[in-house]
């Protein structure tokens, strides 16, 4: 049980947004030559960052997208119409830059670290991070994914790989995931933390009919029912009980992200969810979060309430992979270039009162 | 009227989009090794972008946003609490390098070029290109805002600016505005096109109160009165009773990039509505835009919904001046790239049919 004291000391490390830095930061953005808040999101992002940071950097440069990879049991239970050993021949694709996250990432200059957290066979591949707890869960529709030191383990695999890599001198993470399956689990966990209804947290994927899409939200309602979720489960039992390695390593990440104080993307609906753990076992993590874009999965809009966070990108993606993150990056780099690079209202012959409340 | 017969001839010389480099270029994403439509509006931007060119390029590499600056009579109205010169000061500080959009179009490697096309005093600064119709527009709550000769010769204007843009090689444009009180006047032109209802296409600004709210809303609805805006006006008559030369000069940028086969981005409302005028001229010019971000502005969504088009970013910005433009050039050619690296099922050592039902 040494892991759950390594999740716990974690957590003791965890400090809040530095709020002198976040005045000192909307001190410089309400003094640049615009409207007051009219640069939206752009602002608040800026703000953010300074209270993640410390100061509004020019840029986050070295980027880098962790890609968590492993195999579901439920898969039994027909929930996805692709092969299981999809899972691991993507996971190869994503070490020969061929893939959706590949080409995004290349193109916003980022890295990516490819993580085996649980993939049902071996990969053998020197550019895949070998850190598998087992091989693939258990099928959540008659026993529980992973036993709670597996849950835990999992999670601190991923603060593991976030401390590396900002020891590796990254200044922003994203978020990515790949294992058939893993929108059932990532649903099944959902609504085990919210008690919203089967409809709104189950989404048809990209192209279940009617009959398979009734099934995904039997077996869902089932894998809760089999393990006895209860109002008294905490995350973790959550996780271990209906969840999936990928899930529960990226919650680490967003764990790990906080305590090493650097910014981290969520992408689409897997990683939501495992950012919705996070937050549950410590709400400070949330301010280290940065939601890409909307994921077309349904329960992603109420996941983002509870966050209280909005996604920037509205592209009606629903690739995974991590793919939201480079495009969010080049935003973020954006928000911090222009709040670096405006005039003050003085540069600019205008007074503030100039300006207050007009215009779009 | 020699400039009437300078658009029609313009019109003339607009196709649609080449359907079979769009059907082409389906072919192409639809085997990229992902899930059948999973990169969402990424892959939608790059058929579209094909439609135009004729084949998916790499990369829009020589990006420019025109920004039209003018003033508009109707500021005597109190419409904004912004003093009327704030036009001038604002248009001058586009050529020092210190406003919003200029920050952002140095982040994404894009030229500006910034039109006087109406300003209410010579300005005198050779980085403005100077094709002032008049200083300024009249009061549209006392009469037309301007004639029609002269609301076509803005439109002309517009067209020329964009074919010299061409000429120097642009591959990608965008729009932008500068002008107190011109959300006033996009405002009475969107009613004028749409017969909504006043509270839906009047917006409170930045920071209007209520009672400079229902005075906007008053002068809008008055200068649709005084006017005579009927139901057989075309959007010539709309923009010359009730427009600026801004939203002119625009609708002219729209219509000049259909003819020159160049995509061309929409920014805020202002812009939102100069390309619903176009669009209302020609429906094909549709075809070569692309909405950057959704404005703050209430009416701005319904634009959207007319024009069947769909913003890609959610930022929450209100500034207007292009601003969104410089961060959509980096979306599309995100998704170009994306497109064109991206490997194949058979690169992929997958199946399309692993894919076609599954996932996120």
């Amino acid at each position: 049980m040494n892991y759950f004291k390594m999740i716990e000391s974690t957590m003791d490390e965890i400090r809040p947004l530095d709020d002198v830095a976040v005045e000192a930061a909307w001190n410089r953005i309400d003094n640049l030559t615009k409207p007051l808040g009219s640069l939206g999101m752009l602002e608040e992002i800026s703000a953010k960052i300074a209270g993640i940071k410390g100061f509004i950097p020019n840029s986050l440069n070295k980027k880098n997208i962790i890609i968590m990879c492993s195999d579901n049991g439920v898969t039994e239970e027909a929930v996805s119409t692709c092969p299981q050993i999809t899972t691991a021949i993507v996971t190869n694709n994503f070490t020969k830059g061929i893939t959706g996250v590949n080409a995004l990432a290349k193109f916003s200059h980022t890295d990516i670290t490819v993580v085996d957290i649980g993939i049902n066979q071996d990969l053998n591949n020197t550019q895949i991070i070998n850190r598998k707890i087992s091989y693939g869960t258990k099928n959540i529709t008659k026993a529980a994914a992973m036993t709670k030191n597996q849950a835990v383990l999992a999670m601190v695999t991923g603060i593991e790989i976030v401390d590396g890599l900002c020891k590796q001198g990254y200044d922003i993470l994203g978020t990515g995931e790949m294992g058939v399956g893993n929108t059932t689990t990532s649903s099944a966990v959902f609504k085990a933390l919210s008690g919203l209804p089967t409809d709104l947290v189950v989404g048809k994927g990209s192209g279940l009919d009617n009959k398979q899409y009734e099934n995904k939200k039997r077996v869902v309602e089932k894998a809760l029912e089999v393990n006895n979720i209860t109002e008294e489960d905490d995350v973790i039992d959550i996780i271990s009980k209906v969840g999936g390695y990928d899930i529960a390593a990226l919650c680490g990440c967003f764990i790990g992200a906080a305590k090493n104080r650097i910014p981290i993307v969520i992408d689409g609906f897997i990683s939501s969810v495992a950012a919705l753990c996070a937050y549950k076992m410590n709400s400070l993590v949330r301010d280290f979060m940065f939601p890409s874009h909307l994921s077309a999965e349904p329960g992603a809009i109420y996941i983002m309430e509870e966050l209280k966070l909005e996604p920037m990108l509205n592209l009606k993606m629903r690739l995974g992979e991590g793919s939201g993150c480079p495009l969010a990056f080049d935003i973020i780099n954006g928000a911090l270039y222009a709040v670096n690079n405006m005039g003050s209202f003085e540069d600019a012959n205008l007074h503030k009162s100039n300006y207050v409340d007009i215009r779009k």
